[in-house]
Order: structure tokens, then C-alpha cells, then sequence
């Protein structure tokens, strides 16, 4: 039985050996943390990021190595492709590890990012405030996700303190998008080339978190979304499951950022398309045929943040499906998902409006 | 958290467990031999039947018990039952372990069956016969699955040596039903008294084997086998997922047998209805809401019987997902399925001819 190796063992995790499982594949997690919520559905090791026995001894009980997270460092990352397929690469992981590579590559294909200058020292934070004028928003290169490491600046007073804030890390500057609405788009590309496309989902965070992922959203940028994705996979001669976050501005596309793995917003796809964004990364890594990505009815994703919410009451609505992360209760923290699936959007986002008065 | 014992550790298991992460119970199971497709996904005990301090560590260890076969000594099962909630009940698995309890059940529920006579002497075997005709069927009572312990008698010249074959055994002689087609309802009720029934599944067996099964299958008899099962149910107080195999003949359904269990013809629901057979038991047995049992579109399951297709080929099928049981394949031995899901009842059809070739 072939064995996928995962650097990780958070939700992501969790998941992916749970789609594993029927495919007659195991998994094993590598973490560095001890709270691992894949630990009750698949074997972890912990260890500390510079226990190279321990990552030998990893890499030598797996075939092939994926990731939950692309904040790995990348010298570990190295080590692991120098004995063992590793999907993503150490090149991609390097460029979705920053966000001024990552917005790099995004131009090199052609698609619109917002404006950015990478920063590293007041004066050309300075220097870049003004060319893009206010508001523009300050980020960490690396190292962010779930909206820290971000500061909005509305004007030249907010320089300072974001400075002072930030300044110690590599950053960059953005224009200040005015979106209409967010979306994602997750696709797959296996090691024959075979591509398959998510439609696309719409996204609704609060506070840097997202909330609610509603799919498939039908929009006429659709398939423009699809195409640059897919042009991506090709130019990155990727394998695996991989996200990019759009922006929709004046019926334009702005990618924000990608994620070279199964993505939160993807997890509806567990119920709500022929094939989930889980099994549809292990079957990648293996080199396996892609499954169909056509969506079953309308689905939508609740992130459960904080706490989760009462099973009874969840389980009580038709067409609810509770997925708990095993996670301790923390405020801000994802501690699993509620999928509502059905054949009629609006009764679907009725169900929602009980699940948020929870 | 909850965890949910198991007697058992097989496929049903093994499915059962993977159902019952994403609600956050977990489940360990008993088992008395030493190859459990259980085992990779979940903690197995193995013992022997005769084991008490074992069993005792068992019902410790656990908030419910279930099963997966009834074939349990009931001695065994009272033991559990006298420490821990017990689904399905002692009185039920004695019903569904004796082909003769269960037609008598069926009867006194108005349900139709077989005509059929207990068999307890070559003597009697004689008068069942001249009262039924040719040709009949002698089945063992206890311990009969795949088509084990039965015998077709064709005249009066099979009597003796069917006796000498099964005689040892205790027998029931039912007459024989020439059938069009072979039918299950799969049900769930909890402890609440909620009852939730899937659609009819048509099944097609060979040599005793479960083959293939297709859902939902329209037909006018759909409505009644529905009730039917749902009085079954209630005149039990059963808790759990329940199962009746029916034939049809001239447009009547009649009663086969009976499984207080998750069943291989309700595989498909794993992924071609909204809660499968799988979560909908373990809500059951945790007193959970149960789930919608709506179809999505049409599904075939197709049972793999010795040894897994080609998993390459399989995965190349558009909507076919592929379930392995981690079993050692074996002539006549159900190591694992692949169900088709899709909108086109042909289409799905015709990608099972392609299984099927392989």
C-alpha cells in the first residue's frame, strides 16, 4: 500500500487521510506542533524543524511527499526532494511563501494583481505610498495568512506606525483594492499534465477570516478565472490541488493569492462535487486519473470559528453535514466546517441564516 | 468525546469509522480474527468469543455498542447489553440470526414471505416438501450468508441428500419464489423515534453474491416496502439502520430476509445520497437527528469480488469512486466496490460495462 507522506497534521490533514483511506492509500503526518487534529485518523510524528533523523526516518516510510501549509522552511523542504517526490516543489513553495514572488508570477502569466512594491525601509515605504497614493495596504511578505500580518493605510500619518509595526520583516505594498466580492478558484494537475477545474466559489470573510463559501458561484469570469489557473499549473509543471484568490473589481479579476494545496474554500466540495478537493489531491500526488469536479446542487461552507456550534441542532437541518476538526475551542480558531448542500440556492441560504444565529 | 464500540472490524466497520470522524465520535471494535479491514482506520481489539475480561475492557472503553453482523453469540451480546446500550437490542439479533424467527416476524407484520416450515427430522423435511411442492429451498436457520447452507430441491430424489448435506443443522424449508427481481430498503431510526428511509435499491446477485446494486430504483411497489419497513422498525423500537431484502413476483413484494445493519446494498449511499448508511447509523446509535436520505441523481454499486480493477482504470471513469477494504483478495470474497454516480442512468450504465470487462 502506497503511503503519501504530509509535512503537517492540521485539519487539511485530517481530511486528506480520511480520503485516502478508500483509495487504499495511507498517510502519515510530519508536525512540529502537538495539537494535531489528523492525529485520531492517521499516524503523526512530531519532531522539531532541524531533527533531520527524524525527517530521514520520515521520508524513508513514505512514497511521496505533500504539504498542509506552505510556510515550511524552505531547507527542509529541500531535504525532503532530495530523497523523495515533493509536491509542491521547493520552487513553488518558495513563491507562494512570498507574497512579492507570488504577485510576480502572477504578472509574468498575465493576470492582473493589484499594484505592489516590495519595501525594506521607510523611504520606500514612503516612496511607494505615494506613487500609489491612499488607501494601500502594508503586508509581511511571509508568514501571513488569515489576515495578520496586514496593515490598511488611509493616510501619510498611518506610515509611522505601520512601520514601526511591520518593519522588522520583508514587506511589500499593495494598492488598496475596492472589491465587489472574493472568489477562488481551486484546480488540479497530475504528474501526466491531466488538469481539472473547480467552478469557481465565492468567498465572504470577516475580520481576515472567511466565513462562508458559497459554490458553484456562477459568473461570467468564470472561465476566464479557470483558464489562468490552468495556465499556472502548466507554467509551474505542478502537481496537486491548488488555489488561487481572486478579487472581483469593475467585472475584472485581481488574484490576491495562491495556495499550492487543498484550500479552506474547497471544502465544500467533500459533499458538494463528484470528487472532493481531498481525494482529488491524493489521487494527483499519486499520479492517479483526476476525478470529475462537477458540482452536485448548490453548496455552502460555514467555517465553525471559535467553537462549534451544537451538533443536534446542525444535524437537525436537512442537508447539513458537521465536520469537527478535533481542535481545542480558541477564539479566531478554526475548529471545523458545516456544509449545507440542496438543488435550490435560496433554501440553502436560509438554512445558513439559523446556522449563524447559533 | 463519544467513542462507539463495534462488534466487528470488517468493510462495515471500517466504513463506519470513517463516517464517524468528521461528527467527532470516534469507534473501537471487538473482532475474534485476525484480518480487519478495520484496522488502519480505527483501534480493533481482537479476543476470543470466550474472552470476558476482554469484552469487559471492550464496554469500558465505549458509550454504545453496535455491530456489524449479527451472526454474534447471543450470549455474548446479553453480556454487553447488561453494561452498556445495545443496537441492535438482544431480542432483535436473535429475530435476524434465525431464518425462521425473521419470516415469523415478517408475517405477523402482515408482511408477505415464502411459504415455509420449520425442519427438524428427514420426516418432516418430507411433509414440508409434499406440502409445498418442487421446487423448494432448504436453508440453514443460524449462520447462512452469501448463499451458504442452502439447497434448491428440484424433486423428491435432492430430499436425502440435502439431509445428509445440512441435516446436522437446524432447517427451514420455504418454497421457492420465481422472482423478477431482487429489491432492499434500507431505514434508520433513532431513539427519539426518528425515522429516515432510503429509496428502494434494485440488486442483482451471482452465485449467492451481491454483484451489483442500482438506486434509486422507481417502482410502484417503492411506497409499500417503504412502510413496511418503517412498522418493522417501530414494532421493534429498533435503533439503528435496518435493512429488508425483498423479491418481487407479480408485482407483490415479498420478504426475503432481514439485516439489523448497514448493508452492502446501501453502499452507494456513501456518495449518491445526502447523509450515507454509514453516518445515518452512527447518528442513529449516538441518538443524533438523522440525516436527508434524497438521492443524488443515479448510482450503481458494483461490488469487486475476489480482487480489486485496475485502480488507474477505475479513477479514468468519470464519477466512479473506488473503495478498497485493505483485504487479502481471495476467490468469492468481497474486498471492495466502486460506485458510479451520475445525472444519465444510461451513461452510468454503460460505464459499468466497462468494470465489469475489466
Amino acid at each position: 500500500m502506497k503511503t503519501v507522506g504530509i509535512i503537517g497534521a492540521g485539519q487539511l490533514a485530517r481530511m486528506l487521510a480520511l480520503a485516502a483511506y478508500p483509495l487504499g492509500i495511507k498517510t502519515k503526518c510530519l508536525s512540529f506542533t502537538d495539537e494535531n487534529p489528523a492525529s485520531d485518523v492517521t499516524d503523526v510524528i512530531i519532531c522539531r524543524e532541524d531533527d533531520n533523523k527524524a525527517l530521514k526516518d520520515f521520508v524513508n516510510q513514505v512514497e511521496v511527499v505533500t504539504i498542509e501549509t506552505e510556510n515550511i522552511p524552505l531547507e527542509f523542504a529541500k531535504k525532503i526532494a532530495a530523497d523523495k517526490p515533493l509536491y509542491p516543489s521547493v520552487e513553488t513553495l518558495a513563491i507562494a511563501q512570498d507574497r512579492l514572488q507570488e504577485k510576480q508570477l502572477f504578472r509574468s502569466q498575465n493576470i492582473n494583481t493589484a499594484e505592489f512594491f516590495p519595501i525594506d525601509s521607510l523611504e520606500s515605504l514612503k516612496h511607494a505610498a505615494k506613487q500609489l497614493g491612499f488607501p494601500c495596504v502594508l503586508k509581511t511578505r511571509f508568514y501571513g495568512y488569515d489576515g495578520k500580518g496586514q496593515a490598511v493605510l488611509t493616510c501619510e500619518q498611518d506610515l509611522m506606525h505601520a512601520w514601526q509595526q511591520l518593519g522588522e520583516h520583508p514587506l511589500i505594498l499593495e494598492s488598496f483594492v475596492p472589491f465587489e466580492l472574493e472568489v477562488s478558484l481551486i484546480a488540479a494537475r497530475n504528474l501526466q499534465g491531466q488538469i481539472e477545474v473547480y467552478p469557481l466559489t465565492r468567498n465572504e470573510h470577516q475580520n481576515g477570516i472567511l466565513r462562508v463559501s458559497q459554490a458553484p458561484y456562477k459568473h461570467p469570469l468564470n472561465e476566464l478565472a479557470q483558464t489562468q489557473v490552468l495556465n499556472l499549473l502548466k507554467h509551474l509543471n505542478y502537481v496537486g490541488v491548488f488555489t488561487v484568490e481572486f478579487f472581483i473589481a469593475n467585472n475584472t479579476l485581481i488574484a490576491n493569492e495562491c495556495a499550492p494545496r487543498v484550500h479552506n474554500s474547497g471544502h465544500w466540495t467533500i459533499e458538494g462535487a463528484d470528487t472532493s478537493q481531498f481525494e482529488q489531491h491524493i489521487r494527483a500526488v499519486c499520479n492517479l486519473p483526476l476525478g470529475s469536479t462537477k458540482p452536485k446542487g448548490f453548496s455552502l461552507m460555514h467555517n465553525c470559528i471559535g467553537h462549534m456550534p451544537d451538533i443536534e441542532k446542525i444535524l437537525a437541518i436537512p442537508g447539513a453535514h458537521y465536520h469537527t476538526y478535533n481542535k481545542t475551542p480558541r477564539a479566531s480558531r478554526k475548529v471545523g466546517h458545516v456544509t449545507l448542500c440542496g438543488e435550490n440556492k435560496l433554501e440553502v441560504l436560509e438554512q445558513d441564516k439559523q446556522i449563524t444565529s447559533m
